[in-house]
């Protein structure tokens, strides 16, 4: 069957995230719903990552088997149209024929993520569920500091949920960096992957160390205790953003018909 | 009575626009019962500009006066904790004392605006109802150079909603520049005041040169024909704010208390 690798992004507030479950909307599944209503077939959509309820994303990666070959660009614009008349908060901002090697979750080999922080007075307005409002001041510099004690591989039990059921704690943080933008403060997380909860449990802590409650020092403790008591507050996921997959470039795109390298367009 | 200058931030799609009225939803309306349920006093508060539905302001700036004095950090605090329990999309930035010779409407010296436009083949999902979403391909350098056409001192007839209550159509237009970053198009436009739709009506028109189907020369055309059936359609409010407003600084504050000059604090 062919295989179609898509970039997808949407607005996490009205999921319970992104897998498919019986007792609310998902992302996965406003998905599987636009390829039910566009073909006719019930498929299962395979996603990057599962990002957690109320987490966004600009850049998820997903992909589908499907029963017949589709021109990418017409396949992408179908399925917005789809979501579109079912007003879900999803976008599929591009389509690709990939070969059966491509997996959207296991060929990847980075994810990065992004979390945003407002650090002001007033409570949000505009970026209400799209960011955590923090009223305290607090020092990027310090968090950036703290950051990189967490950088590197580790076993990162302090920094995953109880309910985490990946089978070591053990990850490699490629990057953490915390900066500055008047009072938006951005912290920019990559891996190959990482533990649940993992990035809003950096967030909680850093944020502690801007603040002054804990030192770098402390932050390196808490890493080394191997505790999950040691992480600070796991911070709410109206902040959080899945911003981009990377997979290996030997993956070689599905060779496709003309019609298919057409000049992208409506 | 003590007069106070507050900067106010909102999402405006939940509301009617800016101006109270008995039929829904109003920025103005929720910021008055935000006052009512703090002091008691029916008051009635005074903005900058009368923004339409759905129109978003990031520093749209506003008076009131009440009967009692009030630390300004306080007063703002305690009108966001209002707003917070009324689950307004509305957030007092920033509150001032200021004397009667202010007044938020008629001291305005210039009004700043953004129009955001996002050109992509993809619905919006994270930018939804923040944009406009523009599927086709559109030249933002032609935009541009069509805008310079708009600059100045005119008989803006043309760019004008039939319902505007100014009296004369002649406004001096400072600035309307259009630059890009990425697939976000931005339009900002200055001038003293603006009639009803004007930007809306800019943005509109503009559009169409950056698609290719109005020429600069065109858009001049459209001007100087001082009739409104030469404007192109009217964009949507989803891609408006009102940035900022400009004030003289020769209007003094008002003398105030120790206590209000204390550090702006929780």
């Amino acid at each position: 069957m062919p295989r179609f690798r898509m970039t997808v992004e949407y607005d996490g507030t009205p999921y319970f995230g992104w897998q498919r479950q019986d007792n609310g909307p998902s992302v996965q599944g406003a998905l599987e719903a636009a390829v039910r209503s566009l073909t006719g077939e019930t498929v299962s959509i395979r996603g990057a990552g599962r990002t957690d309820s109320g987490v966004h994303a600009v850049g998820q990666v997903a992909h589908v088997d499907l029963s017949r070959e589709w021109e990418p660009y017409k396949l992408r614009n179908a399925l917005n149209a789809h979501l579109a008349m079912a007003k879900e908060a999803v976008s599929v901002l591009d389509a690709a024929a990939v070969t059966e090697d491509f997996d959207a979750r296991f060929s990847a080999l980075r994810r990065h993520y992004l979390y945003r922080i407002i650090s002001r007075k007033a409570r949000l307005a505009l970026e209400h569920k799209r960011a955590w409002w923090v009223s305290k001041d607090i020092d990027h510099e310090r968090m950036h500091e703290a950051a990189q004690m967490l950088v590197g591989r580790h076993d990162f039990t302090t920094f995953r949920s109880v309910h985490c059921q990946a089978s070591s704690p053990v990850r490699t943080l490629d990057r953490l960096d915390v900066t500055r933008n008047g009072d938006l403060i951005e912290i920019r997380a990559t891996a190959q992957s990482f533990l649940h909860n993992q990035i809003r449990s950096f967030a909680g802590t850093l944020k502690m160390a801007g603040e002054g409650s804990m030192t770098p020092k402390d932050v390196r403790n808490a890493l080394e205790a191997r505790d999950r008591k040691a992480c600070g507050p796991v911070a709410p996921p109206d902040g959080l953003y899945f911003m981009q997959v990377d997979y290996p470039d030997v993956i070689p795109p599905r060779r496709h018909t003309k019609a298919e390298t057409a000049e992208d367009m409506d």
